[in-house]
């Protein structure tokens, strides 16, 4: 079986780290949403005052085995030892409502669908009606 | 007409921070949601690494005058110019789908409904699913 290592990214990673970014985004279907450079995922995840925390899964597949099982799961346990360590009360993940895989695994794990049971929307600010709204 | 003047929160600012969550979570049928105190805010807020940063508006009455005008989009312009400044390429905000007179605000000032466009959905890992999945 796969062994898998969960550690925190460091700067090194950002290359591979806005591979991933724009994997995810082609299967999301919003690849031109994805702007963000190598260099500013470097600047705002490993400056004084960080933007981003990340986490890297590192894969040591066995030979020839297809890879994908449970890695999701174990970040997302990663990521409750680490809001819990920092005194968090809880943490949200956004999903796109026909990833019915990520859904179902998000609500095996215990999360609640807060859009679906409060009807919480989220709304988005961003380039042209950002610079209007600052008046630049 | 009523003054307004929009500035960053200090420390002292908390209890009257935490009143307003609450007032506005009453408005949300969401009390019971509310289990944050002033000391955690205190301390998430204003230590080293802060978890959020806040702005606040600072009403001066004209004599027997009614509130409300117009505050909502100062502050929303006042994040919009903070967010450009640190070089955010967009901001969030979340609000109930009931509450149309906020969607119709944030839309008239240039937002998108990411969850009606896309299907973005809120997941939530809280609690005692938090707990369980970090085995503590």
């Amino acid at each position: 079986m796969a062994s898998v290592r969960i550690r925190e990214a460091k700067e090194g990673d950002c290359g591979d780290i806005l591979r991933l970014i724009r994997e995810l985004a082609e299967f999301e279907n919003l690849s031109d949403q994805v702007k963000i450079s190598e260099e500013a995922l470097r600047a705002d995840g490993f400056g004084e005052n960080p933007f981003y925390h990340c986490l890297v899964a590192e894969i040591l597949p066995a030979s020839g085995e297809l890879l994908g099982q449970g890695i999701g799961s174990k970040i997302i346990k990663k990521v409750a030892e680490v809001a819990l360590d920092k005194g968090c009360s809880h943490f949200r993940l956004a999903v796109l409502d026909w990833n019915q895989r990520a859904m179902d695994l998000y609500k095996a794990l215990g999360a609640r669908d807060l859009t679906e049971a409060e009807g919480w929307h989220f709304f988005c600010f961003e380039g042209e009606a950002m610079r209007k709204l600052a008046g630049k």
